[in-house]
């Protein structure tokens, strides 16, 4: 059995379910394109011998039974729900390479020491229904069923009757597994510093903490040419002091620490009036939960403070805060370690994006491992890696796996 | 004859036409009401013997004549159209004032040595036709038919068509009259600084140059989570360096300089984003051209090397490059005089908006006088002047025309 060879044909094969003239492919939850996705990736567990099954809400296992301690399962994997018009790596690949390097190991090794399962969650994108992590959520028996209860996508079809059409349910209990002894999720970086440090792969070791606000300035609109500099409340100026100033501080901070203003939306937004207001967002990311809060506090205070000197009201909303979810440091080590011991191109690194790995962190020892994002694009069809990458990265993945299970 | 009880009847019935639930009115140039609304004016122009009639493209002109010097004309007026939703002083004023005034002036001294004349202009605030300043243009014989030949309003009407429906039609030919010895329009202020500053009335001595700019940022979009901020190309942060150091200068540089950044358009303008680029736009006024120009020229450079601080490109668009418009500074004299001799409390100033008067000015000894704004408000139903303001414009108009006509 080649790698390389069996991950292309995977890849070539399942990216044609659900795929778009443009090179892209969607594959929302619980969709009929969503379903044949799942169902490709159980006959191939079949096809080399796993024995696979879906639990309640559609997430697929596929298992490997362990000759000696089969109460202790090492599992890796991925989602296979994807953004509409969406690329053909992120969460595909984490379940293909899982799958290619498991069948790997057991027509190289025969029967794991320990039991190996891949699993295909359902659900990550939050990109059809107003929920997010529903597959990982439902894993480690933490889903909240009521929140789903109500919800309808963009055509008004509800959650609960498309997760019946595709013969699922909600789960019986939100009752969690005690056989998981570890979990690896390999996967696309979706930025760009593997690329430009010309690495190959990535050990992470920390998903950040992020909190998000939107901060409204309240000024007064006022006529652009009769209303003297010294007369005016103009929110857009009060908001680039902000802005300026926060960014200058988070540059000084540094890594990990990232700010972004991504939102800004003026009113009225026209060229000959002085802006009366403004609502922008702020996303702030890192590893640490104490620098997250303590940066972010310390921002807060410097806004009401520049507010106050120029007039301005503010309300500002702090409407999500997350923890940093730091990774088992033991399988960060032996990923390392396989890293080193074959003379990877690696770094450690955090996660600046959120993935099913977070989730399930707090439950089973979980890692992660990067591979490079050509130009950092993801959730897009451009999103792409080049296939000598994305295969070292299945071999680390294997390695890994024969460490932990074998 | 009274003035406050004739104006105030006038202003009743006229805002009467066009006039809409919220206490606003919409009358838009060519539109019934609009013509209703030039016929009223007409009517009471007549009622009290003035000569009145309509030239081509629908300016309406009363007149009185001179018995000494008939072939020397006095004029004063502004415009009948409004914006849409717009308030009943914002043109109507300068009309109904200068008709108010000259009334008063016949019933009491007789027939005045010069002619004068009330115009009230076809149109001047652009709301309804791609097209600003119709009516003055005309007037002077400045009007470019051209431009006007292909355009339409929102709903597809074309301006030649609603021109000709309500009478009207091209200019035969674009000349000028040769008898306006002085134009003085009454205004509402439009900002705040007379009320600020507890004053009746401002002599207007000069009107705004103006430049305005569409300015691009162009950086890059990257992961909010994933770009270190070492490997950002932020579009926001680079406005928002611009925007405030440019305010800042602009605040240095003081009155009669004014600086506005209206608009902000960040793409893809989402929290989780890093905004690859930003469109805004650069509104500077100044009554002097030189300053104005070495101040926004001074603006471009710094915005040019900000841009390549920041890794950014830009493209600067100088779209509206307007000369200021100085007033007659005999006329000023003559408006000034009589505020002192009335006791007034009033100020010199310069209009930060544009008005007919800019037009008029290159061709005709002009001036204007303000009266305040409430709350600096203005093309709103909350567009209001306490009544006594208003009575002592028009009785310092009154004092002006009978200098220059009597």
């Amino acid at each position: 059995m080649e790698i390389a060879e069996t991950y292309e044909r995977r890849d070539q094969e399942l990216s044609a379910i659900g795929s778009d003239p443009t090179g892209g492919m969607t594959r929302l939850l619980y969709t009929d394109v969503w379903k044949a996705g799942q169902e490709y990736v159980k006959a191939e567990m079949e096809a080399f011998g796993m024995k696979a099954q879906y639990d309640a809400v559609g997430n697929l296992f596929g298992r490997i039974e362990g000759k000696e301690l089969p109460e202790e399962t090492i599992m890796s994997g991925s989602h296979i729900d994807t953004v509409v018009n969406g690329g053909h790596l992120d969460g595909q690949y984490g379940v293909l390479a899982a799958l290619t390097a498991m069948e790997y190991l057991v027509s190289t090794y025969g029967q794991p020491k320990r039991s190996m399962e891949v699993i295909s969650l359902a659900e990550e994108e939050g990109s059809r229904f107003p929920t997010v992590f529903w597959g990982s959520k439902n894993f480690v028996g933490e889903a909240n069923n009521q929140e789903v209860a109500e919800i309808t996508d963009a055509n008004g079809l509800r959650f609960v009757d498309e997760m019946r059409r595709q013969g699922f349910d909600f789960k019986a209990a939100q009752a969690k597994r005690e056989d998981i002894k570890a979990f690896v999720e390999i996967h696309i970086e979706q930025g760009s510093v593997l690329e430009k440090e010309q690495l190959q792969v990535a050990v992470v070791n920390n998903i950040v903490g992020q909190r998000r606000y939107t901060v409204v300035l309240k000024g007064q609109a006022n006529h652009a040419g009769t209303t003297p500099m010294g007369y005016r409340h103009d929110a857009v100026y009060g908001f680039a002091k902000i802005c300026s100033e926060a960014i200058d501080r988070a540059k000084e901070v540094g890594d990990p620490l990232v700010l972004t203003f991504g939102k800004v939306i003026p009113k009225p937004n026209t060229v000959n009036v002085v802006p009366g207001e403004v609502e922008f967002s702020i996303d702030c990311r890192h590893t640490d939960a104490a620098a997250l809060k303590e940066f972010t506090e310390a921002l807060e205070v410097r806004m009401k403070e520049i507010a106050a000197e120029h007039e301005l009201g503010i309300e500002i909303e702090l409407w999500m805060d997350e923890l940093p979810i730091p990774m088992d440091q033991t399988i960060v080590d032996v990923i390392e370690s396989q890293a080193e011991k074959g003379n990877y191109k690696y770094r450690m690194m955090h996660s600046g994006a959120g993935h099913d790995s977070q989730i399930i962190a707090p439950h089973y020892p979980t890692a992660m491992i990067f591979v490079p994002s050509i130009g950092g694009i993801s959730h897009n069809p451009a999103e792409n890696t080049n296939i000598e990458d994305l295969i070292e990265g299945i071999k680390i993945l294997t390695d890994t796996l024969y460490e932990l299970a074998y």
